[in-house]
């Protein structure tokens, strides 16, 4: 019935959606199968994309040639670059969505991609031979053969729904737990843990008093994820921002009894830097209000999420509390906030390509990995997708490097030192984030995605031009002086120093207060230089510009570090034999399997002795 | 947390949405409880509206002032008026509709309805005090209050999926069962039975042959289902027509053996009308092939509905058949069609408002009720939210009779005869469909929609302009001659006999040869009468000057039946105090208490001589 597939993909979330699409736009032939055709990337919490660290990542996608960012732009509803104010490391696109039309473009995208095949039901265990994946059997009992199978199963295993003292099994509220894989899997030698995720009530918009709330509208100018022309919604729509209050934690305190999390009914540990409610004024007892964002859920829709509201008290706690928030005192819910249980698999069983070490030709992407957040659910998938495409057409496989990207940094550290609680993206978990920005993802990551297959000549291209034109741009800044006489009132009134002497505009451009806009009315062949290029290309120029020479000093460092870094390990070194190195760290290197020097560094238990005693006696 | 609602309704299909959005149009505040937000108004079945008789069903609907014929018109990707070639009583509005759109577009109108509130949650139970409901209890164990309930299950009571061997608990495929409710219900006496019904695999457009096929597009002209002006997608999708033949049917006689049908696993009888493959291969073994209509699901998903390949054979079977149908040699599926199970209870058990006789102030509409179709259901919905309203307001209820309209005629059927298997709508179940016609629908139901409340008197005001305008058409006609030698040549052109004297036009148009179109050739008067108006108003003139006779014949069987049809008996009468009926009569009559004479003369097993019993006994 089935003829055998390159690929299998279970499970169309984010992670799913992507590696099915990378796996089949680099040749490999796709059976994407989900419990319900109906909820092809559904949003499963907030009605967004992006955000600090999150943006970045997204972006790298689609500098790889993912679909995220261009679906992301499709059907977003408000965009804002956050963190504007800072410096441009912690620039980060993020998007409010309309969900149901982010599902239908996941889904008609998927469709248009050649390649990708769909079925409707629920994969039950994996077909093994000789510890390789060689298909899945699903709940109606067929088997389908397939080289490679990515499992991206989301809370779906074994999920258990609790609200206050109720639980009962599901996905997601309203959709099937799925059974069996979990359970085969353990049989087959892996280790399963359990998380638990949690969601907020969903709220009918007319039902909010809106002038109780502060306004926040998208940037004037709205930016984009992709760095292709994508055609997007012209219309945006307002979030509001609220705050509870003593008198919300009060009542929310009456629950705490009939918490399912505060009475030890749910054993997996939860996001800890997206906490429920409960957990944030229990938590921060001393802070007597909390922030509120209020989505709209899409363009038409009345309902609205109520973002940082999460939790799974009661659901007459819920609303009891949720009308003493400012706006809501006529709150009508559509549906409550619960958690869910699930189960996840402990990364360190992963190679840094995704694969399972246990069962070759088996990867694992998203929450099963214990990951929280859309971005990092896809650009697992994404990687996945493509390591799985790579490996049974014997190419290389893909790496990326911390030093390159977020997507890098999140699956080194993944595998290499695994996570307790659902592992989030942050800024601050790159040592080289100055570098890992969202307005350089094409120009760090486009040429691999070129080099893979997934990225056009045209569309490398244009990323060449781009280089090109932004170091013209520098160049002439470099060469080009100003007289004191020409900018010195213009210095005056931006606030900064006069100048004494004739000036490069690189170094005028090099304070803060100056930027091109304002150099162009001083300077009219700059001016002229500047018309014939687009806004990102000018961005670009300004901002390695100003940046250079912290640019310079954090390249100097990846070039220091690179050394140990990029030293690899051959993956079937036998720690054991290295009676100098501690027990500990000869038990984690046999089980985490280092591939770099660099990666052995950072498994915890691995000292920096450790590391000197590997330097001198490992090598391929 | 819930305030008391006015209405409650269980279910979000067609006949809960109709049901939510006409209580609520009248003023009722109405709580809509569906198992999943994402899923309000699937089309759990084909991805189209309309049809024979069930196409006028959605144009009363719409007179009516509910939703139906607007959603579709708004959605659809191809329309046909089917049966032109017939009299205008059969002509019958059908269209394709795009599902996803559908859905989307029927969840954002009722959340654009004031007085709608939405709630996510599964009913397992009702709150009944004193013979009367009081509202729900749900899963989560939440108990909200309501004057009024309306059930509206569909096929998730107890729902039971099979595929061949395999059966698995499911509302639909992918989705969950609901238990509890059914269990109460017969512990407060209902009678519960079990149906069944079946839907055809899902495959890839991509993987369809076309060229093998033939294409069947919609109208050139596209018509539309609503009264009112609604906007519509201009592009149309083409539709095909393949066959299966010996080999196909052979195929599939292999898996009788494990079908669940012919085995005795389903117990439930299942739509005659809308057989499955197997069984129109078994009940017609003289037929070497039948129709396949290979419809698109949506504008621009390449997903496709296999119209009339309804089957529960194991799903190695239904693909291999498949792929023997000419186009579909290299078939994909997306997911296999399957038979489902689900609990009803027999409609006699309702009165006329679709109000269950056990409880007062609950009602039932759709499946529940033993109906197939979305009109169907989308019509009891309607009626029952309606008269809900109208209940718990003290206003009068509203009953239409079979002589006005398909929804009397389905509402009558089902509450006086009742049905043992999935009752669809036919023309033949109307007999006076002469004057139930698509074109007239809002001229026999606007005015009562007006009285409602629900159509607005600029609605009602275009309606009585449309009868007055077509009346002054048919006038002109009337009273103007034409002269033979201004028309005979156009006669012989149309191929009708010359004219010998000066002809009304009326006269000439009641030849089936001669139109409007053809006349405005030779009277330059009409011509310039009928640019006056719109193409409805002058097909209403035509339809009456070309069937006037047909219609005044049909009129007349109509009053003569009125007197016995209209006259009405006490509800609480006591048969068996007659005890000249007999004792069949005696017990069906107590049990259906018929409203009218009429009525009651629909009941099997009372006879014409028991009818003419109650003439003499019975009177209010």
């Amino acid at each position: 019935m089935f003829k055998k597939y390159n690929v299998i993909v279970v499970g169309a979330g984010h992670a799913g959606c992507e590696a099915a699409a990378a796996a089949a736009n680099l040749g490999s032939s796709v059976l994407l199968i989900t419990m319900n055709m109906g909820t092809i990337a559904q949003m499963s919490c907030n009605p967004a994309m992006g955000g600090v660290a999150k943006g970045q990542i997204v972006r790298e996608i689609d500098a790889l040639g993912g679909y995220s960012g261009i679906i992301t732009d499709k059907t977003s509803i408000q965009f804002r670059m956050l963190n504007q104010s800072k410096g441009p490391a912690m620039w980060s696109p993020r998007a409010q969505s309309d969900r149901m039309r982010f599902a239908e473009e996941w889904r008609l995208s998927l469709e248009r991609t050649p390649n990708v095949d769909f079925w409707q039901d629920t994969v039950t265990s994996l077909l093994v031979k000789n510890n390789t994946v060689t298909g899945v059997r699903t709940s109606i009992g067929i088997e389908i053969e397939a080289d490679a199978v990515v499992l991206t199963n989301g809370t779906f295993l074994n999920g258990v729904i609790h609200i206050g003292e109720k639980r009962f099994g599901g996905g997601r509220t309203g959709e099937k737990a799925a059974t069996g894989l979990t359970e085969q899997l353990v049989e087959l030698g892996f280790e399963a843990g359990r998380m638990k995720t949690g969601t907020p009530p969903r709220v009918d918009g007319r039902s909010l008093n809106y002038s109780l709330m502060e306004e926040q509208w998208g940037d004037p100018v709205r930016g984009k994820f992709s760095f292709t022309d994508v055609p997007f919604i012209e219309e945006q729509r307002c979030c509001w921002i609220t705050y509870t209050n003593t008198d919300v934690h009060e009542t929310l305190k009456e629950g705490f009894e009939r918490s399912p999390m505060f009475t030890g009914r749910i054993k997996g540990l939860g996001p800890r830097y997206c906490p429920s409610i409960e957990d944030k004024i229990n938590r921060f007892a001393e802070r007597d209000r909390h922030q509120i964002f209020v989505e709209p859920e899409g363009l038409n829709t009345v309902e609205i999420y109520v973002n940082g509201f999460s939790t799974s008290l009661p659901e007459d706690v819920q609303y009891k509390a949720l009308t003493k928030i400012p706006g809501f005192e006529n709150a009508k819910m559509f549906r409550p906030g619960y958690a869910i249980e699930y189960d996840f698999f402990p990364p360190t069983q992963l190679g840094l390509t995704l694969e399972t070490k246990q069962i070759s030709n088996l990867y694992f992407a998203g929450q099963i990995n214990g990951t929280t957040g859309y971005e990092e659910a896809a650009s697992q998938g994404f990687i996945a997708g493509i390591n799985a495409h790579q490996k049974i057409n014997d190419k290389h496989e893909l790496i990326l490097k911390r030093a390159e990207s977020y997507i890098g940094v999140l699956i080194d550290d993944l595998v290499t030192k695994g996570t307790e609680e659902p592992y989030r993206m942050f800024t601050s978990r790159a040592e080289h984030r100055l570098l890992l920005r969202q307005d350089n993802a094409d120009i760090r990551l486009s040429p691999m995605g070129h080099e893979l297959g997934l990225i056009s000549d045209e569309r490398l291209e244009k990323v060449n031009q781009k280089i090109k034109n932004s170091d013209d741009i520098v160049a002439y800044t470099k060469n080009k002086s100003i007289d004191p006489s020409t900018v010195n009132s213009l210095m005056e009134e931006l606030g900064t120093s006069p100048l004494a002497q004739s000036t490069k505009l690189f170094n005028l451009l090099s304070r803060p207060q100056v930027t091109f806009n304002d150099l162009k009315k001083a300077d009219a062949p700059l001016a002229e230089l500047l018309s014939a290029y687009d806004k990102e290309t000018i961005e670009q120029a300004e901002i390695k510009i100003k940046y250079e020479s912290y640019f310079i000093k954090e390249m100097e460092i990846v070039d220091r570090m690179k050394k140990m870094e990029d030293r690899e390990i051959n993956p079937n070194f036998d720690y054991h034999t290295l009676v100098s190195l501690s027990k500990e760290a000869r038990e984690k290197l046999m089980r985490i399997k280092p591939r770099t020097l660099g990666q052995a560094s950072r498994i915890s238990g691995v000292s920096p002795s450790d590391i000197s005693v590997l330097m001198v006696h490992v090598s391929r």
